[in-house]
């Protein structure tokens, strides 16, 4: 039998704050992640990896993600506002570490993509770059920001335009196969995971079994 | 070379609304999954999958989910208002099948947790039962009720108040191993996935090289 803890709030409040950081980052599960193209109204571009970007509804196509001041790069939330464009490009196995690199505070005229190797690319006359590496790359136009108020972040939502991803991903009923496009999740502030697939499960009704689908 | 997509706006919205609803679901990458438990001012219970619950910040300790009233059940919604009280449990490989058929639409007066065989446990004198069977559980007051003016969803920001979890699952930096958890994940609508921990990284730096910590 293991130890059970209980973490009251007023221990989280006392803990250490990179320690704290560390636990509450962890307390969602495991996150998406995704690396956020954008450039300025110079051509400047810039990248950063997320893990806060969540499905809002699927007609209008509507994601969302978190801005915090403190640790997502503000130049991409100025060059959306700006730009009226943005892209989010799924983080891929084979290049997971150059992701994580993008976190760095590199300064403005620094770009993340040359900095880290990873290839812009830019679509059909869209603003944003896309990554060149990434297995699903994603062209947004934002339609909301939402101010938190309990602590100051920003919610950025955006309607999708554009989906760029190799035809084989796409399932016959409309689902991306994430573990053949060796997308890749996260844990707390810096892990890294490639999921294995359980199962796929049918539609859930009241007094039906589950089947494999 | 395989063939690639691009799924154009006008594209999107010709898509049959199930397939649509499949594809855009799996856009964000994989998704933490987690079981929101609560209960009516009459002590009837309720449990509900979510795949949206997202950091929002460690202090105070914040986590936002997103109640879409088609598919999230409102009962979970108005226990929250109602109470003031609600859980988040994360979703474990050794039950990830009953977790998915929480999302069955059960009547109001039968509980998910009596019709899925998952464990209530009340802790603490907190209203909102928790699910015994998960590896982390977490107990939430909701402080922000947001509705997204683009397609009437809810966001509920809520902050942790009491967390419960083995005590072998947290690391010595404040990190939780999600791996030993044995917590699971989600893509698109039903897609279920163990991940396989690649790595954990150092804080990155500009210039720096990037370590396995």
């Amino acid at each position: 039998m293991t130890k059970e803890a209980h973490l009251s709030r007023e221990q989280i409040e006392a803990m250490d704050k990179c320690y704290r950081v560390a636990f509450i980052n962890s307390l969602p599960g495991y996150k998406s992640l995704n690396l956020i193209g954008t450039q300025d109204e110079s051509g400047q571009t810039n990248l950063c990896i997320v893990s806060t970007v969540t499905h809002f509804g699927s007609a209008p196509p509507l994601l969302g993600f978190v801005s915090r001041p403190a640790t997502v790069d503000r130049h991409t939330l100025s060059n959306i506002i700006d730009t009226d464009s943005y892209t989010i490009n799924h983080v891929g196995a084979a290049y997971y570490r150059a992701a994580h690199q993008t976190s760095a505070r590199y300064p403005r005229e620094e770009s993340e993509f040359q900095a880290t190797g990873l290839t812009p690319v830019w679509r059909n006359g869209l603003t944003a770059p896309f990554v060149r590496e990434a297995p699903v790359q994603i062209h947004l136009t934002p339609v909301e920001q939402i101010d938190i108020k309990s602590n100051g972040t920003v919610l950025i939502i955006g309607e999708v335009t554009d989906v760029y991803l190799a035809d084989e991903l796409i399932e016959a009923d409309g689902n991306i196969d994430l573990g053949k496009a060796e997308t890749v999740c996260g844990s707390g502030l810096d892990g890294y995971y490639a999921p294995e697939k359980l199962a796929r499960l049918s539609y859930a009704k009241v007094g039906k079994e589950l089947t494999d689908i």
